[in-house]
């Protein structure tokens, strides 16, 4: 379907690379822009543009950020001997927000993902590894405990698998997020798997 | 949650003003916005302003437009003894794509809503009431049939009666889109009142 209003259909176009946005999804969007005040669309304009020029990567763990270093490298108070690993920026956000955290991070900005071409030299593991090695020889961190956080499927699995043993070959400890019954989750909804994994890892009194 | 990078947080802020966007959509797409391109920005900036700017609705029909009239309104080949009334711009690309209309449009951009404080007055009836009556009247249609191609819902049934009754007032036939099972529709997953409708307006051989 093609509208007859070509300003129309070029920001339902441009809205529709989105990722997860269709055409009709795409199409309400820009109906909703068409009915924003003219403020409220330079308010939205201003943002895109600002995000654009303004946001980069963390010089250090490659999280987003307006300045050298993110909200989290500039804090001096954390716990230098735990480094999370996750695979976005995003991620660290849901971490914090548990509040059952409080070392350094760092985004791998994806995991290995061999059917999709996506090997080890794509992602920022090689920082990862020559960071880890730093903070046990020079900063004296012997005791460095790497967490990875990454999602609990394949690709994760296997991102983890081959940073746990690169890390380990480096003097890290490692470790990973349990894996179980979520909170407050009926068993009745809980999958096969991951029921197997609760009863695989379960805890002893 | 709070993001700690402003530019981003104020663009999230914005897209959570879409209906139907949550702060958690907003900020996946906030997310996706940040990996567009430079140039993809300055075209997505680009046809924000644009749609702004041109966009307005048609004199005739309220239709969307960047010129006076719409491009319907704007071919003169339609068949001028029918008008089909709809409650949003959406709605008319809906009944074009099924290519079983060839009259021309009106929008009434809502439909009467008393809970929510939308009488007739709130949405474009008086407009085609006016328009009805000319064209019956000055325009000389008097076989004028008005289509309410409205929601199948509570308000569009109140308004679809509303409109009935003051388009007969004024000489036009009225009719209204017709209910019933879906095209290939598996009549397991029609509810009991479709069902019921689709009896009741039975077709005989």
């Amino acid at each position: 379907m093609s509208l007859k209003i070509p300003s129309l259909q070029k920001l339902i176009n441009e809205l529709a690379k989105l990722p997860g946005v269709g055409p009709k999804s795409a199409q309400r969007m820009a109906i909703s822009f068409l009915k924003f005040s003219g403020e409220e669309i330079q308010s939205l304009r201003e943002a895109l543009k600002d995000v654009k020029e303004k946001i980069h990567l963390c010089q250090n763990c490659f999280a987003y950020t307006e300045e050298d270093l993110c909200y989290y490298c500039q804090q001096p108070s954390r716990q230098k001997n735990l480094l999370c690993v996750v695979e976005s920026p995003m991620d660290i956000e849901r971490i914090e927000s548990s509040g059952a955290f409080s070392g350094y991070y760092h985004v791998l900005h994806g995991v290995i993902a061999p059917l999709e071409g996506i090997g080890p030299e794509e992602i920022k593991i090689a920082e990862l590894l020559f960071k880890v090695t730093d903070l046990i020889e020079k900063d004296d961190q012997t005791d460095l405990e790497v967490i990875l956080a990454l999602d609990a499927d394949l690709e994760g699995d296997t991102t983890s698998l081959y940073l746990s043993k690169e890390l380990v070959k480096r003097g890290a400890k490692v470790s990973r997020l349990a894996q179980g019954v979520p909170i407050g989750g009926d068993l009745d909804f809980v999958d096969h798997r991951t029921l197997g994994r609760a009863l695989q890892n379960r805890i002893r009194y």
